[in-house]
């Protein structure tokens, strides 16, 4: 093992969900998009990476309005990514990255990532979503001015990476003109700065947010790749950067 | 007091920190930003909201190389934004607005936010930063290439709302060029979507982000008055509209 | 879903270890075999069981002296089972069976259970583990004195649910005479009801007690169909059990 | 006491609970048992241990439906074993036995231990409760078909042990034919492997399993003496162990 | 058991400690102390009260330089005051007195019955220590300069509650001047109202403040007869008070 | 900042409330008189003391019957002292001063204190109240019989330290004669060694107790003259004390 981590310095963390997907995607469609990306990311980089397993409960409270999501508490959730990354530390491994399926999932991301590199200082530690890597490929595509789940981008991505995830007859439009959407909802959306989420019960009656009637296949694969494109390019420099030393005092003071 | 209510029916909690803000700016500086923003939109809201006592020590664990910074635990943060705004809630106030004066606490104050709304289904929450309310009147100004703390955007705002804060004669340019950082510094500024925050000590010498020393009260003038535009425009509609009811369960059934 | 609640009022969920299982099977076995004897008892009890997500790593800290084992606390772990559960209660499950794949976890899994019995009275949880439901079976088969883990018990088991785990030309006997192990190894076996673990690079280099090389896809098949007669024979009467009602104060006093 | 400890290296905590024992036993009466037997166990040890202050309270949720028990949460029960331990590490003793009287702390009991294993990895730490230690002396005297509580096992060791626990003349047969429980309490006795444990008023209205009008000061003699002999013999090879050294890394790598 | 509560409405709670107490005192004096106390409150009580388990350990952390010493932390200590009042609370208990053996206890103490009250406001709950309950009778007895550790007031209450655990042979002054303490002792004894405590091995090597070798029994029942002429005039009213009712909003406002 | 550790080894933290103070007195009162006797304390040890972020909210539930009131849990407010006093240990900081506005903070300070000193033992941390420095100069006056909060002792020191704090014109008595509150607030003042503290909002209709309407500027600097040669005098001889060594083991030994 002290071999496997000479070869394969890094580990690929990935994050899911389980989680309502509208009328026509499973449950788990976050969870197997972040398992597959990894598998793909981890060939790319082989065979210097290894994947951890991947949670599959993540943070769902505003979809708990429909039954079969599942949500850990953030406090939880956050345990559990630390409890991941402190094994590994204790096995060794320096370089972890968290690849989080599951928009959800941001912030108690962020906070395990934050006390993670308070405590284990010795280590890097980086994360990242799905979609949110390619704005650009998105954007191009005409989509839907409300999107964001079980969308034509996310279904796109799941029709590619796994389609027994989608059943495609299934598939209807969620609500995705803001003016379909009840006052605090359009009010959730009115500055992207001002956080004001809504449940997903309130904004769309199957949980859906953008229309994944016209989701491809081939939408997904320009989507995957170009992450995948990024994520390797970070991720080689990531493996080749040299470990955090101590914190060395700064040098200048400043004002109490 | 129900009839400060009934006047006042929106609280406004200003969230600040302490700590490091290059050699010109004091440690309270994003307290005293966000308490200073606060008394401006409370008196545009004029007597529709009131001000909560602000909190004082934020989550800056990356700015503890530099002492004088404090910092709370995720965890605990946390919690003392729960707890004031379960005591708000308790004596029946149901619209809040978290000001948050310091970048550092977003994730906490998301995951708070998730809580609240959780347990407290029949009040609306939302939260904002400052200067990510005005994007667009910053990149007008020909900001630096790298900002982000104690950068011309904040000092700006600082001249502008509580000028104490600032001793000009000892700002001095931060780091404000990517080719300035060490390389772990220039790979957590390769893409937006990938995190890969570097403590501030490792950035600049003086903790700083950006060039304090073209900063001016007008640029704060204006950052300040369109941020108060928007968030005016954003409560009066909050305050407006009605609570959120009992989630209602969804009509129609999906895929376990 | 409340009609899938109607048709399905079974949820069953697998619970799992990342955990080293000596030389010759994978680190996934835990979860795996619970996972695939969770399929075999919901296709039995069809249509009227779901399987929730399976977690993925457990309480392995006895065997964290190999490198790839994983471990979450045992408080983080009961709260992971605690708000799975709790999530489905929310839905409108109360009928829920929690399928252990790794001893490891039993305590946790008993301490989860009690929390969940006292704070969600109208719901009926069970669990058991794989193994111990056909002692019987195993002690026909004549196996080591010693045994346990990455033993011809579960590498049977694994060789038929998922051959996919084994290795076979990898494997090799683990210790399985009493008289193999150190004072302390040998103290830890004296008496069943005397609580003395010791971690598993003590007990053997590979981490195995027991001998794998002699098992077969057949002893794994005997195991399973007698445990999965069991399981179902026991599920049938707890689908068909009335949901407990308010606890009803006892008629006779006692004695403080 | 650093030469008490040269002394008496083995420190034995008695764990008690209390809770309803039936219409003739005493709230205390596992405490009381739990003391008592580590006095006999410490005579014969002596003077090479000694006993700390027993635990008073301990998890009994189960019997709550009968007022006078207390119980404490499973966390709340693990912390003070833990923080009881730590104490006894900090002072400088290595050799730690808990004496558990209560079944209902078993999980809790070996949640602890594994907590204190893992953070004090220099000590070693042993448990046990009592009648398991001697199944084989229950079994000959021909017990009822249902027994655990308040039973002639656990009433005969109370007469033995401190017979002012017990009102003799109050005593009176508890369940003890698994055909006089109703349906989930049949079921919870189905298979030993299958925990499905109901509250004690489920199960009987005094609160008792088994038969404490058959209790004799005799047969609890013979279990007592029993157990002490096991328990002696184990902790001279306790006392006689070397210490654990630091964990050394096992010598062949494992697949990921 | 509802008759037991209609005839004992009140539940006194010993709360005590396993700490040094010098050369000449038993680890359990504070425990043994408030049980005895508790025995004899209930005696003029009854059959009005009952007494519920002792707590054991105690908040000792400053006595920890002397081995046989155990600590809880402060948050246990709460939790086990806090579950076992919640234990009484749900069989229908509403007058607890929590009496408390062990100076060290004060404030955690005082936090578990602001969380109690906090979340049982149906209930009557109130606590104290012993020797603060006299301190008239104290000072008329011409006592040190320093005491308050196993001085002459405690051991005398000792020598009359039970003076088995006292070794009149093995008792010696402790330091009872101030003039004896170091620089950082004297600062701590400087002004009441400045808390400045010193860990009790920095005060005296043995642990003592006062002087044991004056204690008497005689003194010692002075003490416990005005200390239970006070408590019981204070319980005879406790016991009569009516209920809390549900708060009722106040009638005039305040300003924010 | 070294250089600030070297010039001012002494931060004093501030500890404040946002409670109700009657009718005339603001929600901040608390927090402002710890602020401004901080800064008055500072200005006289100069340049050897720094002021530290004060807290704004403390444990006010007995006040919570009073809107405007905001409460943290005592669990909460233990966390930001600890984490504060942490954070300057980071630093290097070693002699720190809690200075407390709210008495009903103080049982928290207590505890925070004792994690501290026992995680932190190399390094001084003392606190106190402000009223319990001078209790003489306060019975000098002939104050109320009752009193305690918003009374005339609290408001003297509003008006001399911050008078904004105080609207003179809205002052009315308190509850100030014992004779005048109900039968549990009578009881609750039985013996100050009985803790049986009542919700304020039992006690007296604007939630004062004593009489704020012969309050005056030149009482309370009286009893804030007399406060700050007290701790100044503590502060002198506090910052020369020699650090606390590592704890050593004391040199006799105790009965277990």
């Amino acid at each position: 093992m002290e071999a496997a981590r000479e070869v394969a310095p890094l580990v690929i963390v990935p994050l899911g969900s389980c989680e309502q997907h509208g009328r026509g995607m499973a449950l788990q469609t976050d969870t197997v998009r972040a398992v597959e990306l990894a598998k793909l990311v981890a060939e790319r980089m082989a065979p210097r990476a290894v994947i951890a397993p991947e949670t599959t409960v993540g943070l769902s409270e505003h979809h708990m309005g429909f039954p079969g999501t599942l949500t850990l508490s953030p406090q939880t959730l956050q345990q559990v990514i630390y409890e991941i990354v402190h094994s590994l530390h204790r096995h060794g491994w320096r370089k972890v990255f968290l690849l989080n399926g599951h928009g959800g999932n941001n912030a108690v991301v962020d906070i395990a990532s934050i006390r993670i590199r308070a405590d284990f200082p010795d280590m890097h530690l980086a994360s990242s979503g799905i979609s949110a890597l390619v704005p650009d490929v998105i954007s191009q595509e005409g989509v839907s001015e409300l999107r964001g789940h079980s969308c034509e981008v996310e279904t796109s991505q799941a029709l590619y990476l796994a389609p027994e995830l989608v059943r495609t007859e299934s598939l209807v439009p969620g609500t995705h003109r803001r003016s379909d959407l009840d006052p605090a909802g359009r009010l959730s959306r009115m500055h992207p700065a001002i956080h004001f989420p809504q449940p997903y019960h309130r904004l769309d009656p199957n949980g859906a947010l953008g229309d994944a009637t016209v989701a491809s296949a081939e939408f997904g694969e320009r989507q995957v790749n170009a992450a995948l494109d990024r994520l390797t390019s970070f991720l080689e420099q990531f493996i080749a950067l040299p470990l955090p030393g101590t914190p060395s005092a700064p040098a200048t003071p400043h004002s109490v």
